[in-house]
């Protein structure tokens, strides 16, 4: 299973500026985040049939030289695909960008965007596990309805129906925002600033409306930054890597008790990997996207 | 003494948003923060001679009925008129913005914009004394020497100068920013953004290049929060006035040392209080802007 992210957008930008990531190089397989079965192994710690997840290249069968990137998979009862989602890296962005970040207190008021995505259906579903109330936002109205129906949100409403995003979401928070989980940026971080309320924390986890612009728009309203006392903070999940194991286990458990539940779009094939890639960047996934190269 | 303060400025814009200080009210008497001593007190704990600083009428006598943010001045041997400054919310607001808010570690790179204002001498004096590398941005070469000569700035440069202060952050911070405190917005937050080390902090105290505009510049490389793993937060130093007695023996201290050194605009006679805090917007002034009422 090979997954398809946001993040890889910012592998082709090309400019100079220290990315998170390295750019992709012309030519080389392009790699991302996947579930591989050892075939053959030169490292004690691996033999054939071992299940894996981490950084691989988009191919049928890969050369894995680094490891400091790839765990074994403890849960293989579980759908081997959702370690490209909830057991994997973007469960882990979740975890790590709604605890340690956002710090949640129970019965706060959560805001989260694009929130069918691979990220946003777990950070709601946290939420309402750690006792707040949670809105979200999604590109469509079937996707509005599972954020309802079947993550548990408390609210939820389709960003591009609605005129005014200040106004919908003082609708949907008449008491203002305590968190934010920003995975959008661009008109809707405007409009939840002047929302928030005191104290407020926006875990900023990702920018998807502004990676595929010549220039991103400009955010406005960083004044309420100062009069809410509001904290911003940016994270990348693979500082928190060493938190891995604790979540994987707390992840299963919600998964088999039945408290967590996880929506993924399938795409068949490798050849299915670029349409599938770009499809991200015009909201078509429903839920977590990713590619299946071989079935079990 | 009167106090200048860009925040005034905000209780002149009459719009509905909650801000952090109630709107001037058409008719009363202006209100700012000034030292005062006292001729006539109903208050068992307040009698005649005895000086305090708060918020006051910009007027000759005044009658202060709320004391609940008023201090009795404790090193009346200091100019009373660092009471508007280095001893009073300036200073306060130094001190929590820097310490508390940005966290600082020694030998990390710190830039302060505004740097020769009431707010931002005292950050660059702090972040010497902390062991921090110091630059500082203001609006003229006579301000740009005085961050250099009396401040102990490590570097400084004009803005108005610049024609790229993406290339001057670079040239002034080769190896990145860690903390910048933040007190203009706009196009030098953007290129300071560029300039962020990993997990540096931006303590966001004011935005002054922005509240005069009709409507706020756009800030576009918000995307480095991400990558860069950054935190920015914004304070109301009246949140933090419980630490006031501990920062006043702490800053007194300083200036009795010589380690810190202030320097104030005085403007003469209570007529010129308007121009006085106009001029904060053009950097008219040079140091802290305080009006003096009566001498002593």
């Amino acid at each position: 299973y090979l997954s398809c992210d946001p993040y890889l957008r910012s592998r082709m930008s090309g400019n100079d500026e220290p990315s998170h990531v390295p750019d992709f190089v012309q030519g080389e397989v392009l790699t991302t985040l996947g579930v591989s079965k050892v075939v053959e192994s030169g490292h004690q710690d691996y033999k054939p049939g071992d299940l894996v997840w981490g950084m691989t290249g988009c191919e049928e069968y890969t050369l894995i030289t680094d490891l400091q990137s790839h765990f074994k998979i403890n849960h293989p009862e579980l759908p081997l695909s959702y370690y490209t989602g909830v057991l994997g890296m973007p469960g882990l962005t979740a975890y790590v960008g709604f605890f340690d970040v956002a710090k949640p207190k129970k019965g706060e008021y959560v805001f989260v965007s694009a929130a069918s995505g691979a990220v946003g259906q777990l950070v709601g579903q946290l939420a309402k596990i750690s006792g707040c109330y949670v809105v979200g936002s999604a590109g469509s109205d079937e996707k509005v309805n599972l954020l309802k129906t079947k993550f548990g949100f408390d609210d939820a409403f389709n960003y591009k129906k609605e005129q005014d995003l200040d106004a919908t979401l003082k609708r949907c928070f008449p008491e203002g925002i305590d968190i934010y989980f920003e995975n959008v940026g661009g008109a809707m971080l405007d409009a939840v600033l002047l929302n928030m309320r005191l104290h407020g924390r926006v875990s900023v986890c990702g920018l998807i409306s502004q990676y595929n612009l010549e220039q991103s728009e400009g955010v406005r309203n960083l004044f309420c930054i100062i009069t809410k006392r509001i904290r911003m903070e940016g994270f990348i999940v693979t500082d928190h890597y060493g938190s891995y194991r604790k979540f994987e286990e707390e992840m299963a458990g919600y998964l088999k008790e039945g408290k967590i539940t996880y929506v993924e779009d399938v795409a068949e094939g490798i050849e299915s990997f670029p349409t599938a890639l770009i499809g991200l960047f015009y909201g078509r996934n429903i839920g977590k996207q990713l590619v299946v190269v071989a079935r079990e």
